[in-house]
């Protein structure tokens, strides 16, 4: 047996003044010292008792962020990809709404629009497009969007999200029918829109069973 | 930095006499010497350029069979999973026809369908049941169905290995509307059905340039 390298990396997207957008962070460390990354680090075998938790303590550690919904993405391996050897990455992706990147205040971390990326190092620009993809072939047929838009939303926000991940407007009656058919949202009592509306809008949250998972749609939106 | 164990797993799949099928091998080593279970091994640093490589890899020397489509499924990690200690798994899954595996022919493969599997060591069981869910739903909006129909196939033929799949009978004209609107079949031309056929029936094979890859459907079957 051959020693490889095994690490987490996390894809942290959000929607920001700038569309769909990456959180960056630079490295502490050689390779690529001082140069903007996505967040990582090795698996720590006496702490993580799966992947999944090496991704999230990487995240928390590195950015202050506990994600309300973080899911395996890929693997990315090989021998060309990492200069200290044969190296794994177990690539996860997370969805928080901005307000959260705010609250968390972690002065390293940098928001890059997905559009305007520059060339990242490792192959961590192959893991940014891999998630963006996946994010938007799944905002078509599941409640995967709505972990973008914030504890509390109105209808037109939330059509606004999924139009923003899916790159064109959308009907809203088919929308409307759509988050209907999928069932996943609580209206929430006696809550208005800002005072500014022309007229109140009602409120809703994910209902609780869906804070932390996905609900699929048989058809697509 | 701690060692993990670094490995890949094979789900091969065909359907067989009982349907939808999975390869496996009798383990040659400890843990779990002798045991059913998929073909899998470690990541060899010095010959495998890509977790890609070490999949083929593994499934050539060990069943002989080189797929026509493989396709990275998920990693499997953790620190219980493997006894030896944290390990993480790259799982594939490839999809063959059966006369392949019955022309590579090698004595230890046995095929065991996938609905009356026994437990298997590892979290075998589990990157059993992720590929089979992902080949049933891929098979809801793509091509990959046609990987496991053998090199030459009528339209009634791709129907029932796609009925097979999906669990489900379909319609033949509308079937048929879908394989047309993915356009990656060619009609074999002077090449007709087993002469005790009603009728002859037109051949198809899959076209160069999807005999390695996929084509999506925008909307399923």
């Amino acid at each position: 047996m051959n020693a490889v390298i095994c690490t987490v990396d996390v894809v942290l997207l959000t929607l920001g003044d700038e569309g769909l957008s990456v959180a960056l962070l630079k490295r502490e460390r050689e390779p690529y010292q001082g140069v903007a990354a996505l967040p990582g680090g090795y698996i720590h075998a006496d702490q993580d008792m799966h992947g999944v938790d090496a991704a999230l303590r990487v995240l928390k550690n590195k950015t202050g962020i506990i994600p309300p919904y973080l899911e395996q993405l890929a693997s990315f391996s090989g021998a060309a990809r990492d200069p200290r050897g044969w190296s794994v990455s177990l690539a996860y992706y997370a969805l928080v709404p901005l307000d959260v990147i705010a609250r968390a205040g972690h002065p390293g971390v940098k928001l890059v629009s997905v559009e305007r990326l520059h060339t990242l190092p490792f192959d961590h620009s192959a893991i940014v497009n891999t998630a963006v993809e996946r994010l938007r072939s799944k905002s078509q047929y599941s409640s995967l969007p709505c972990f973008l838009a914030g504890d509390l939303f109105t209808l037109p926000q939330l059509q606004r999200v999924y139009e923003a991940l899916m790159g064109e407007p959308l009907n809203k009656v088919s929308f409307r029918r759509k988050m209907a058919e999928m069932d996943v949202l609580d209206a929430v009592e006696g809550q208005l829109d800002a005072p500014s509306a022309n007229r109140p809008a009602q409120l809703y949250r994910l209902k609780p069973q869906f804070r932390d998972q996905l609900r699929l749609l048989k058809r697509g939106l």
